[in-house]
């Protein structure tokens, strides 16, 4: 893959260029030949670069040795307020030679022979990613708005059009005009891509035939396949002891990873707390990509942007911090989202029973926060069973991505009806133990670490005569899902109910009466 | 003010103490002697200098040339996980030199003379804040946890800080013990910094007595005074015209201005469309702290933490962005309610009516993931007259912030009963208009720009024949404040609901029905 193949790459933010960058290095590592030379080209404004999160990714882009990746810094001095001048003194260059980066000034953006110099010197790096500051102007060639903030946040305008076309020698009056010169460039240009990209798919298939082993594995690799019966398999073996969630979904995410070797992923300096090291992973570092294990460091934004990156780019990502830290990357979050990427959210420590850490480090408006995000779904097991169905919704969810809540504290492993099966979990919302007969007085619906206080408050309220239903609410986006009559079924219309979970309470209180 | 005198300061992180440098530069230059030479020291982390958040705070920083800043930077090379090279692998010193501070390394953080000599050339600086990297040692003196990841994240134990005590020279079965030295040299430096103290007040006395005219506005912008009658002074004033809200508070905000000198904020790089400038304010900038006007650059997050500092040091501090990009500085709204501070967070484009930025611009969660945050007020004005109600609660509330949310879309002025009082938009919500004799079959409650189509969906309604109530919720926080009589008066239990707000919808079900 070349230069060519990758420009699709060209755009994105900074940010989710690294994850990219990352991700095919990744590739190389486990497949070889199809991804050795792939490179990651991404252009960056003003913006991109004043934003933390710039800071975050670049830094551990330094840190890995990302030398597949060149960013391109239009400095064009010019931001919605005004010049740069106005809030902004970094000297660019210096500072990502301080993160490990390759830097480079280019006083002229526009002259293509520099810039293609530049390109050149940063294709040639090795061990570390590239950096160039191409100095341009906004609305070059516009006789009254270049370099003005107006050709940032507005359309020229008719006239201004008209001006800038006379004064490259055009016709003002011709519109969505194209000269044949540019036609005949563009012509030439796309054969010669063309002529790559067949090379490059015949390389590939000498590849195939050469590697008959690796080839089904990177196809599997790529798809993001999951095993059909993944979650039977986890089922199997499910940890029988009363336990913290993070602690039981750690124990399954080890039966994941042997199954799905997409999945790719870490924590922002939280494994030993998140229990999301894959034990038998390895680690990816400095300039070494065959492990499994991410260490984002403190950076929750920059690890963030960095599994979307992930996500694009063939990768089964994981991120996971404690359920506050969800704050500080909810962009990437929601971004997630709105790019319908499968990426998996892992926070623990999800709720006022976090222990010592106090109110800066207590979920209390997380969980609904989240849940608010359209197209996220948000799972909060409560015992096992729950965290197995948890990840089995989240492998299986190829369009879009999943926040666990998972606790720090023990919970105890929940008894249900035994006409239960465990494929109702799976539904989002589930009757864990029915009052008799069917037919209750009264629902309570939990989620996590309080659904047994709800089977505890059945039990002590059918003492009194009440007669009264438990269901889970383990992922309510997912039982949205349901068809009517499912969703009817366990929680019908016209029966009282009470909801316990640790957090804000108010949207519950949206549940049908 | 003294070194001594500012120590207080202290141990927040890097973020906010740049804040909180700002905000003596901006008191220094409106009363002169009383702020001459105060300082800002910070203790920043590992983790403070991964997070994006002070990059930020940094950048802005280095673009202010706050000289009255000195960050040390605890450098223990150990994290959560392990040893920094895990993740990091910055040239912290250059980094911060590229942000335009004056940096020095420290190899040991231990050495009292050497910290004391590089805070001596820290404080000689002019013109531009002080990074100090001090290379230091965690668990130092423990035997076996010295320089690791236990000394990070879990108690020493007994065994070890028996054994550090021994290996001190220490008696390891005296807890507690504190060596008269000690004890001594406290009282001495006790002493010293009490007679500081003192001759500080003297000057301080003597400056007041010197300087008649500014002391009593100096008390004033301290304590933040608002004028009691603030409400009618924008009732006076209210622009009378159909327009946007961010265009009607952005006239009232000059009214404020005016009458509130502790009123200092900015946008991050959307003053224009935010409609926040103070127009005779003059901009804060390099070096030059007269005026009122702060530009915060393209770096919300960093706005947050900077404006946190502020609101602890002496000002109103607002933030101005997109009501999306919230999201990126939620950490921080979250601490100015945990806080407790006077924190104004005006937020405009506040729905999908927001023109033609498309999906990743348009705010659909952001209302009521805000209203989610415990102690955060949120205010939705529809007109001019709720905006200056908004401009009012904002004002008047000392002990906490409050969130703006404000259209970029013209609204037309609401028409309201005629018993109606402006004094009952204070109350957060109440009737607009009501039903025939007060009682309604009814009530259609309604925020900002929806509030209109309320009043025109109770006509159309009435036409029909149907009793309605049309109640506006300009700020559901200040409601729930109310006496119950109120609020039972406004929205009765057992009247049938509806609400209209363009956003998530789930938690408006949870109106008493």
């Amino acid at each position: 893959m070349t230069l060519a193949a990758c420009r699709r790459f060209a755009g994105w933010s900074a940010l989710i260029a690294v994850g990219m960058a990352l991700a095919l290095k990744l590739k190389e590592a486990r497949f070889g030949e199809p991804y050795a030379g792939t490179r990651v080209f991404c252009l960056a404004s003003d913006g991109d670069l004043m934003e933390g999160i710039s800071a975050e990714a670049s830094s551990i882009a330094g840190h890995l040795r990302l030398d597949n990746l060149v960013l391109i810094y239009d400095d064009n001095h010019i931001t919605i307020e005004g010049d740069t001048d106005l809030t902004y003194s970094d000297d660019a260059c210096k500072r990502y030679e301080s993160y490990g980066w390759f830097a480079q000034f280019v006083d002229d953006g526009h002259d293509h022979a520099k810039v293609r110099a530049a390109i050149d010197r940063a294709l040639a790096q090795k061990d570390r990613p590239s950096f160039i500051r191409a100095r341009t102007h906004i609305g070059k060639g516009a006789p009254t708005k270049h370099d003005t903030k107006e050709a940032h946040g507005e359309p020229l305008g008719k006239d201004e059009v008209a001006a800038a076309k006379k004064a490259m020698g055009w016709d003002p009056n011709r519109q969505f005009y194209v000269p044949p010169e540019v036609y005949a460039l563009f012509k030439e240009r796309a054969a010669e891509l063309a002529a790559e990209h067949d090379a490059w798919n015949a390389r590939l298939k000498a590849w195939r035939t050469a590697h008959s082993d690796l080839a089904p594995k990177l196809d599997a690799f790529e798809r993001k396949l999951v095993p059909e019966n993944l979650y039977d398999e986890l089922l199997k073996s499910l940890p029988d002891k009363d336990d913290s969630t993070r602690n039981l979904s750690g124990a399954l995410e080890q039966i994941v990873a042997r199954l799905v070797p997409s999945l790719i992923g870490g924590s922002a300096d939280l494994a030993g707390s998140t229990k999301t090291l894959m034990k038998d992973g390895g680690s990816v570092g400095r300039g070494e990509f065959r492990g499994r294990n991410m260490h984002f460091g403190i950076r929750e934004h920059g690890m963030g942007a960095i599994c979307n990156g992930m996500a694009l780019t063939g990768i089964i990502p994981f991120g996971a911090t404690f359920l506050i830290f969800s704050d500080y990357m909810r962009p990437s979050v929601r971004l997630s989202a709105l790019m319908e990427q499968q990426c998996l959210w892992i926070y623990t420590h999800d709720s006022v029973f976090l222990g010592e850490d106090g109110p800066t480090h207590q979920s209390i408006e997380q969980l609904w926060a989240l849940r608010l995000i359209p197209h996220l779904y948000v799972a909060r097991p409560a015992d096992a069973l729950e965290c197995a169905a948890a990840w089995a919704i989240a492998l299986g969810r190829k369009d879009g991505p999943i926040a666990f809540a998972l606790t720090r504290q023990k919970v105890p492993k929940i008894v249900r009806d035994e006409g239960f099966s465990p494929k109702d979990a799976l539904r989002g919302a589930y009757v864990v133990q029915d009052a008799p007969g069917g037919k209750p007085d009264a629902i309570v619906v939990a989620t996590g670490s309080e659904l047994h206080l709800a089977v505890g408050a059945k039990a002590k309220l059918e003492g009194q005569g009440k007669r009264v239903r438990v269901v889970s609410a383990l992922c309510l986006e997912a039982f949205a899902k349901q068809d009517e009559a499912y969703r009817e079924r366990v929680l019908p219309k016209g029966v009282r109910k009470a909801s316990i979970e640790a957090g804000r309470t108010l949207p519950w209180r949206s549940l049908p009466s």
